[in-house]
């Protein structure tokens, strides 16, 4: 008898997922019956689930066995009372991989102070102003997961020195790994190019506040690819007056799309960016899903499970 | 007795270079006397060279073992008939972090789309504009010296299919390492991003010229941190109007400073950097002047010995 799996996201994903879900299931043997519109919830075996879809009461998919998200962050269902199935976060090699990519070329864009030649095409020639070697300019990244940790891998293969921080001890070779309260202050002492990339829970929220962004180096530079209310918006904006923070780069916002009349918009220190940082990608995502459903099946565990009392 | 070393380079340089030279050459048990001011050449053990000093002639320097240039390309010098003493190439570690940041971080702001956010930041929400992933877009490098080399294994490790193409054949583990002419036709016809890299002899001048521009991919783009003349100016111009190359980042140029009225400043698709891809550091070239006079006082081969008849 086939698994029955419903697909329950946004429906302009369907057509590329569809495909992509039976290459990837058929690959592992996988007899399955994908559906996007709903099915008789008692039936269903696995959800392939985003926020963005019609579903917000799983109560009624009882056979449920997991509930497998399309988003790395689960902050939206992770906290909702009838979601009692196993719900797996989704890791995607493509969307590590686009993350890294754009940490990396934001963080040598303000290295190598870019904008400055981009923005400055007037027939100057500004040949005095070098910037220093990655060797000598510290990076700090808050966050370990799979995304934090594949960034500090690249960028201190860029020789710049990596300091990271995560809530519990890590260890990862070439990265100094701080964690803890005091591991923080340390961390952001030594920023002179801070990257976010936490999960958003209620112990992060407004992380980056005015007393954080007061313990980071004078010219210093903010990246956020991670959650917009990691930061304290109106805390960002003093420390860029005063000159704390010389350019902020942010991808993701507290409202999407960042509306307008936003002060971010306007800001000559901030770069908005609309939440392009990393994207999962049917292919790559495919397979984990497809994985997930053969471990279900065989009794196996799950990979990248939720823990729900820390959210993520 | 003491080797006498004359610094014969930019006078606003000696500050540094003597003390470093100092250091260098003292770390390696040599005893060498520094001098910058004219000495007697018939006494001279070593030059450190510039093309920035007064020095032309170099018949008077009878005893000179080595002429241990400060730059990487001897373009300037290697032609010259009284410059009978082995000339040495400078390949600076510092140079080379310097060069592998700033190729990396330009292929990563046009891979990426960075300027359509730095220079739009108008308050419209962008958000379907995705690039693809690295493993996706290919660069050719050419030029496999120790600074292609080094950029082609940075870009390789952030999962960029790389090209690197040479005079003579070359083998680099997780490169495509072509050569000769029809490598060279292969090497651009998949560059979506083509670097050059190359040192400028009468070879690679106006290398990249109308024929060579058409090989290329339409909407690929050019970064040039090597020499200007390996570029025919008019058909790269050409080549932008066309499509063919949607953006071209330019360090280097025939002219510099590239004069204010060079149309390059004024074209949407050219952003002008004023020389600024890598330096020489004097810390880590002090210990390459101080290794090549240890080897010379040791009759060990000179390190980057140039080829006078290849010009590099």
């Amino acid at each position: 008898m086939a698994i029955n799996v419903y697909f329950a996201a946004a429906a302009a994903l369907w057509p590329e997922y569809r495909a992509a879900l039976q290459t990837a299931c058929a690959a592992k043997g996988l007899d399955v019956a994908l559906s996007d519109a709903a099915p008789d919830p008692a039936a269903v075996d696995y959800m392939v689930y985003a926020p963005n879809s019609e579903v917000s009461d799983f109560t009624p998919f009882t056979r449920c066995k997991a509930v497998l998200s399309l988003w790395a962050g689960v902050e939206r269902i992770a906290p909702n009372p009838t979601l009692t199935q196993p719900l797996c976060r989704m890791v995607d090699s493509g969307l590590t991989e686009g993350m890294v990519e754009w940490v990396t070329g934001h963080v040598l864009r303000h290295h190598l102070g870019m904008d400055a030649h981009i923005l400055g095409q007037d027939g100057v020639w500004r040949g005095e102003i070098k910037p220093p070697l990655a060797r000598d300019r510290r990076v700090s990244i808050l966050g370990l997961g799979e995304l934090g940790t594949a960034c500090a891998n690249a960028l201190a293969a860029l020789n710049f020195p990596v300091t990271g921080w995560s809530r519990t001890a890590k260890q990862i070779e070439g990265i100094t790994c701080l964690s803890g309260d005091v591991g923080l202050t340390e961390a952001l002492s030594r920023a002179d190019i801070l990257v976010t990339l936490l999960p958003r829970t209620a112990a992060t929220e407004n992380l980056m506040n005015a007393e954080r962004f007061a313990l980071m180096p004078m010219g210093s530079f903010l990246i956020n690819p991670g959650r917009g209310p990691l930061i304290d918006d109106d805390a960002l904006v003093a420390a860029l007056e005063e000159g704390r923070i010389v350019h902020a780069t942010l991808d993701v916002f507290r409202v999407e799309p960042l509306p307008p009349d936003h002060p971010f918009w306007a800001h000559p220190g901030v770069t908005v960016t609309p939440h392009v940082a990393a994207d999962t990608r049917a292919s790559t995502a495919a397979e984990v899903v497809a994985e997930n459903i053969r471990r279900g099946e065989a009794g196996e565990p799950l990979l990248y499970l939720v823990d729900r009392k820390l959210g993520y």
